[in-house]
């Protein structure tokens, strides 16, 4: 497989020499070992390697289809296990005629008891859908004792843009109806974190109220290939590993023929003046760091109160990926936790 | 060169497979290109590739005399141009016998009459003597309209640890008869960011009144090599390139045998609780950006009141060697300058 990685890569890079012979440098092959200053969970995972699927690109709609239906049957029993491991119960239902699970913890925390968190899992708008979606969701339950709504939005190739985010805001909008938008944050990772950006767009555009708070992990905010991560962290992120594999296949089966520069699609081009407090994640591994960092940045030249977490030897969505103990994940959901709680508005408020 | 750095790494990764052979996985050589996604002035410095005197360590005492006064000779023409463009003066004095640059905008604002910001140069505690060290304490009194007092601290190889943080103590001290602690500001990049975080971990171990905010760039807070991107962005970032060059030559002739774990020569191992507020920037390609985010995690976790900005495509310290109006500069500086303006007192206050 590593020979089959290099071939593809390089294949990948006569096209960036193409256009840029004489601007580029070259960082010769290295080994990166496992760090010192990580969990051991966490270097556990880097020790596999990278993810061999990176490049398993489904070549039309019903590859697609038989790809996602075999991982969902596995991350299924993955999140039912961990909701069942962290006492948070699992209710199917539906909001605005979309699917959706309540994701309720054993104890909702008193001073969240008129709070409501929406989730909106990751997966690139093809992978994920049903329960397999919903483990991220059943972490930030757990460790901040929140009532969770995670959306089990409509996925490509059946559905493509903008069917996701059409279902995005009609729960966000059936959300409005029973909470007032200060008490209500919204999350998720990767696409999660793209869709709750293109989200806050939208209900800008359509003069809503704005949610409490948000927290897009490792955003997907920029679906085409532009952004300095994308090219340095090629190889070095143990779970995308590059972008000329399963990023690029989802973007084009998602977009569809549409502009991938509009910011429903790719946030980083919309325009974040007025956004609510933000909390950004993103690792030092990650191959979406830019496209984490080039939201931070616009959004703080724009005014917004937007913070950013970078955690050590991270690759995307590692915190997802390891148990809820694990250094990593503690950080990030205890940052999480601490972010809504303080800027989501009580009922006494 | 290209030919002789690849030696060199292929040196250096020799000695990490021997300790990590079954553990480490390997990124391809790639080139990486000038990205759409960053200044003009940035992507003209990327155009020119790495730093080709990253591995030309000295290799004596006499030696390293010469290579930071042939290299000051240039840095201080540099920075007393700078002065002259942005309307800054400088003034050479001491303060408790430590030499210092009073560096005084056209303007102090009138929020900052009673307000001091203390510059702590980079260099590696060697390089930047003199006038060759005060640019980035120019850019911001011009920037926030501050003044601005930097320390022209010894360094080794004639003066080692803790020659330098003596003299930075020192002036700290001064500068406290003059102000009260929480108008006073604490910044600098590099070795001067470790040495702003080393400065504050011994005024708590003193009982000295803390700084009101401080903001440590890419600070250098492990001199030993640990950390994630001294591994992963080694080759990439290109002012620092890698570890196994200047970076470990100086702080061989720094630490001349201390234990480099110390808190005071590598301050990530110390005990951040009860910090001012903080403001962390790296870049990107930095190959600092784990001693960054490091020192960010356990700030947080310390409940210290720590922001992090990571800014696209930005090699180590980058900001400080582009022009004053190119993106990233006036992004840090800006921020810098709103950081140190919401956060140290005022005399009304």
């Amino acid at each position: 497989m590593r020979g089959v990685a290099k071939t593809v890569l390089s294949a990948v890079l006569g096209t960036v020499l193409a256009f840029s012979v004489a601007q580029a440098y070259e960082v010769p092959a290295h080994e990166v070992p496992v760090p010192d200053t990580v969990s051991d969970a966490l270097k556990k995972s880097i020790e596999r390697g990278v993810n061999r699927g990176w490049n398993h690109v489904p070549k039309d709609a019903a590859a697609w289809n038989r790809a996602v239906a075999n991982s969902a049957a596995h991350g299924e029993k993955r999140a039912m296990a961990l909701a069942s491991e962290l006492g948070v119960t699992v209710e199917e239902g539906t909001m605005a005629g979309v699917k959706v699970f309540t994701l309720l913890p054993s104890e909702v925390k008193p001073e969240n008891q008129d709070r409501l968190l929406l989730h909106i899992h990751g997966g690139g708008y093809v992978f994920s859908p049903g329960k397999s979606g919903i483990g991220e969701g059943v972490m930030m339950a757990a460790k901040g004792g929140y009532k969770v709504i995670s959306i089990d939005y409509r996925m490509a190739p059946d559905h493509p843009y903008p069917a996701a985010l059409d279902d995005a805001m009609a729960v966000y909008k059936a959300a409005l109806e029973q909470y007032p938008a200060d008490r209500i944050g919204v999350f998720g990772t990767s696409t999660g974190g793209g869709m709750t950006l293109a989200l806050v767009l939208r209900a800008k555009a359509e003069g809503l109220p704005l949610p409490g708070a948000i927290a897009p992990g490792t955003p997907w905010s920029d679906l085409t290939k532009t952004g300095d991560s994308y090219y340095t962290h090629e190889g070095l992120d143990t779970v995308l590993v590059s972008y000329e594999g399963m990023i690029r296949g989802a973007a084009e089966i998602y977009a569809a023929g549409h502009d991938m520069k509009d910011p429903y699609l790719s946030p980083v081009y919309g325009d974040f003046t007025g956004f609510p407090p933000v909390l950004l994640t993103s690792g030092t591994r990650d191959i979406f760091l830019s496209n984490t960092v080039r939201v931070h940045q616009k959004m703080r030249e724009a005014g917004v109160n937007a913070d950013l977490l970078v955690i050590e030897g991270l690759s995307h969505a590692g915190y997802c990926m390891l148990p809820m103990d694990a250094a990593e994940a503690r950080f990030h959901f205890g940052e999480l936790d601490r972010f809504f709680s303080k800027y989501l508005a009580k009922k006494a408020d």
